[in-house]
């Protein structure tokens, strides 16, 4: 009960998936780590938003114009496809199951093939209609494709008047708080937020298990520099990584990842900065600690034409499994354009403030509010009507002037009350203020790394999963790391005691006292027979009461003992488990239980 | 920045709020303890399942038809009011600003305000209308009352077709997979289930901040248990606990909640169960653990009218702040309910078995199907078939043998599969078997703690908080123990001094590698300052470099400071965080540092 299709008695829904208990436990781990290795390491900012999220929101970021697929539909039946799927399940089936097509159509179709992801809307659905593509199940007409948006849309309160949107990433939550959080790191750049939550994605036909599903568990940082100034204070701690890139040199050149030292990556610009280089750093690390075999790993960069024309640089770190490389972590240099398109949207300067090399000497034009006309005229409102004319900037301070001029008054609209008040003659009058500045503002750039954190377990329980012999026939074990197993540590008492009963119920008592999640199996089936159940779900640890005093603890990899004294075994899988002290290490501290050892073998 | 109205740059949305860096630290130590204290300690099955409910669901549990709360419109702008909230207000606000109200007036009014909660739709109607109440903000005439869902509903895929829902509460995903669950824990009882995540309500007009939202963190237990046996095995570890109760009886005779011993409470039977006394014991725990008040939370039982007609016994864990006695942890044995609701809407067995004392006779009628000519006839559907004509009941294998016998064919409809197959005479005979059965099969009960994260957390915030008086005036203090703390400790060099950095740098670091969230300070403030600051913020303990071998700790609490080796500090720091040492011992251990104590305070 890893993972399970939800709602299963009603017949389940595509693209939903229960994690179970163990599957929860391996998410609770793979998180818990997360929050460990990036937020308290990197002292990063994390913040906690809502997946409801009202329109202007997601207007600003681009999701409700452009978060679409294309789709076609079935003019009969009304059943949907992806366009794109269609197509490419049309082409590679002929040119899988007709061998002797002739060699134009098969380069026509393999160029098609090639060209999928760079298709308009037009062009897909020229081809569509050029090959006779058919509706897969009921071979009805298909329509021309057309985008679908693909967020989930819930009016928000009980007038159905406020549209809302449930979040496709967690990002936009960050940067619609970055002023507060620049303020809450005391103005300074550079400085990283983070955010652990749900998001949403209404697939038009989710395939492909828990890699691509309509609900799913996101973890972001958006991580803020000064675009002059990217590198990162700690890029020295993994610069000395070597690891494999697949640089877009080599993808298009048909070449193979290439394994290089991400110091020398980005001192020769493959990889566009420090900071970004820092995360790739640090990503690589993270999985491999949870278990990602390094040799199934890459970081594969976004071809000029993949990349949103506003990114600087995106690299995706994608882990083999059955279903081919699959994209788990994309880490891009977005540029300044979030903060940007929400400082338009919404009125709200979010920009970072950095020291001038030498302090210059401004010219500005500024408002001089009389105060006590202004108060007359606005009495309750009097101060929201200072502070807005004293911010106007320089144009607008120059219209109000010329409207006041030519008509008599002049309207100031205050955006973060919505209100517009009508300034008259008098009111105000207009300066020129000549100041010397020693700081000057500018928009931030943003390093995003996104984990999608089901497909990151996933593939997990891929590289984890192993099977060995054993008197039963072929017996399976996940090779868990301590860090992520589901359950860290069994107690069995040898045999059916009351004494060892009581020793083991003990030892599970403690550990759990202790935070260590463990199984305690009494059953007194025999002892290769429960390490065989253990195994099978992942279990790194096990310890068999045989006496009053010591106890056996065996190690899953190896399947090598160690007899431990009774009062010391707690703190010893209590470290194990935190990744404090290695299973080598502790083999050097305690004996080693060699005839017991030899039962186990033939037993099992 | 504890927590923030979400999406103030774009003028926020009512019932939504995010968490800033220190409430979602607070946050994810009220998540991680609870899953310590409860699912760790007791060996709860965790699941993780989605927010996306599809309609069937929610349908079989009640909420598409009664998860409604009564709603008036403006006739004329069409704002939107809870009706009772409107009718409440009025006449609160009436009582309170007409002391010479006449004396029949005052008993009507004060009747309504405490019979608000039993009125149906058509009472409130009729009492809004006599009382001649308009629309608070605009005067204008109200409409009727009628029933508003508090589902947020948006459809699951492209079609449109299949209606989903947010999902109100966590506890469905947990019924939905009682079958799977029960198996994972070999078809044993008792057994509990546990689930943390977002719920979402869209309420009519949310207020009191955190205490009413539209999107919230619960995590809820849904522990299963045979109905003729609510006994808890651990009970007896809470039995001795006292705390404050607030029976039915004392409700209605307008007493005072009362102190009393869990256990008595149970054997006396005010408590319904030892399951539910047990989870009652284990949430005092669990809140006064926290840091919530022990004077200032009782445990509510429902009252008779207020409690669902299948709920055996019902109590909420109510905690006191600014805005009232709030409930916060809800906790009901709610019968079978659930598990029978979705037997029957599914048409799966949610059922578990148990041992008959002893075996009895059973004489059953069942289909025995002729293979051969089930074969021939549905082929790929045999195997279907077969197993459905085996599972047939009692009673449905009577009825295929009356219909077999009048029209020479039956139906067999298989809900799994959604198919329906006719059965012709000849393909099945029927058989009276006698068998001797020793085990039979029920619906569970289901016990339910609740915990609503977000409310738990306001009022946790409102009982640590504090003031104590300083040279600068009033300062603020978050006496948040060191599990919820969100920041652990702080390090200051005592003097701006290469050294001392680079040894609090040290620290810092090794603090961090050992899991512990600490903040730096080498501003060179006055130590008084620096101490304020972080009482601010609530941690707990201040580390000061004053030499280099040796450090001082400081408690928040008492301001006393001991002095501790350079190597011990960060084990130190590390045990006090988790709970396993505290300063008191500490204190035992450690020479106190009186001086440096006497300037601190001048200093503050």
């Amino acid at each position: 009960m890893f993972f399970t299709n939800s709602f299963g008695i009603y017949g389940g829904v595509a693209g939903l998936f229960d994690y179970g208990p163990p599957g929860c436990a391996v998410k609770a781990n793979v998180l818990s780590f997360w929050r460990q290795h990036f937020v308290v390491n990197d002292d990063l900012l994390e913040v906690d938003c809502p997946c409801l999220t009202p329109e202007a929101v997601l207007r600003a970021s681009g999701h409700v114009e452009k978060f679409t697929d294309l789709m076609v539909r079935d003019v009969k039946e009304g059943h949907c496809f992806r366009a794109d799927h269609v197509l490419k399940d049309f082409v590679k089936d002929a040119l899988e199951k007709d061998p002797r097509m002739p060699a134009a159509k098969r380069d026509d179709y393999t160029r098609t093939l090639a060209s999928l992801d760079d298709f308009s809307v037009e062009e897909l659905g020229a081809k569509i209609k050029e090959y006779g593509i058919r509706a897969p199940d009921t071979k009805n007409d298909l329509s021309d494709p057309f985008p679908f948006n693909l967020m989930f849309g819930t009016p928000i309160g009980p007038t159905g008047l406020l549209q809302g949107y449930l979040r496709p990433e967690t990002a936009q939550g960050i940067f619609v708080n970055f002023n507060e959080l620049l303020y809450y790191n005391g103005g300074k750049l550079p400085f990283g937020a983070a955010q652990i939550g749900q998001a949403f994605r209404n697939e038009i036909a989710p395939r492909q298990g828990l890699l691509r599903v309509r609900e799913f568990t996101l973890a972001e940082i958006e991580f803020f520099v000064d675009p002059a100034d990217k590198s990162h204070p700690k890029f020295a701690s993994v610069a000395d990584l070597e690891f494999f890139l697949y640089p877009r040199a080599e993808q298009m050149s048909l070449k193979d990842p290439v394994k290089v030292r991400l110091g020398h990556a980005v001192a020769q610009k493959v990889i566009n900065n420090e900071t970004l280089g820092y995360y790739i750093g640090r990503t690589y690390l993270f999985l491999t600690a949870l278990g990602i075999n390094k040799n199934r790993l890459r970081f594969r960069q976004h071809l000029a034409n993949e990349m949103a024309h506003y990114a600087a640089d995106c690299w995706d770190a994608e882990i083999e499994c059955s279903y081919g490389w699959i994209e788990c972590v994309g880490l891009a240099d977005r540029s300044a354009y979030d903060l940007k398109a929400h400082s338009t949207a919404s009125k709200s300067n979010l920009v970072a403030s950095r020291d001038l090399p030498e302090p210059v000497v401004v010219e500005e034009f500024a408002a001089v509010p009389n105060r006590k006309e202004i108060g007359v005229a606005f009495k309750a409102n009097q101060k929201l009507v200072l502070e807005a004319l004293q911010e106007l900037n320089n144009e607008e301070a120059l219209e109000m002037q010329k409207k006041l001029e030519s008509d008599g008054e002049a309207p100031l609209h205050i955006c973060n009350a919505d209100k517009t008040f009508t300034i008259k003659k008098g009111m105000v009058t207009f300066n020129k203020q000549v100041t010397k500045k020693s700081k000057e503002k500018f928009t931030p750039s943003v390093i995003e790394p996104s984990f999608g954190i089901g497909r990151i377990i996933y593939c997990l329980f891929e590289h984890c999963f192993d099977t060995r012999g054993g008197v039963d026939g072929q017996l399976n074990v996940f090779r868990f790391p301590p860090l992520v197993a589901p359950v860290k540590c069994t107690v069995f008492p040898l045999v059916q005691n009351p004494k060892l009963d009581g020793i083991a119920r003990a030892i599970s008592a403690k550990l759990r006292e202790a935070g260590i999640g463990n199984k305690i199996d009494t059953t007194g089936r025999s002892i290769g027979r429960r390490y065989a159940r253990t195994d099978e779900i992942g279990v790194p640890f096990a310890i068999t009461v045989d006496s009053e005093d010591g106890v056996t603890v065996r190690d899953r990899d190896s399947k090598d003992q160690i007899r431990v004294p009774l009062e010391e075994v707690v703190d010893l899988i209590a470290d194990m488990s935190a990744g404090k002290r290695s299973w080598k290490e502790v083999q050097g501290v305690y004996p080693a239980h060699v005839a017991a050892k030899a039962s186990d073998e033939t037993d099992e």
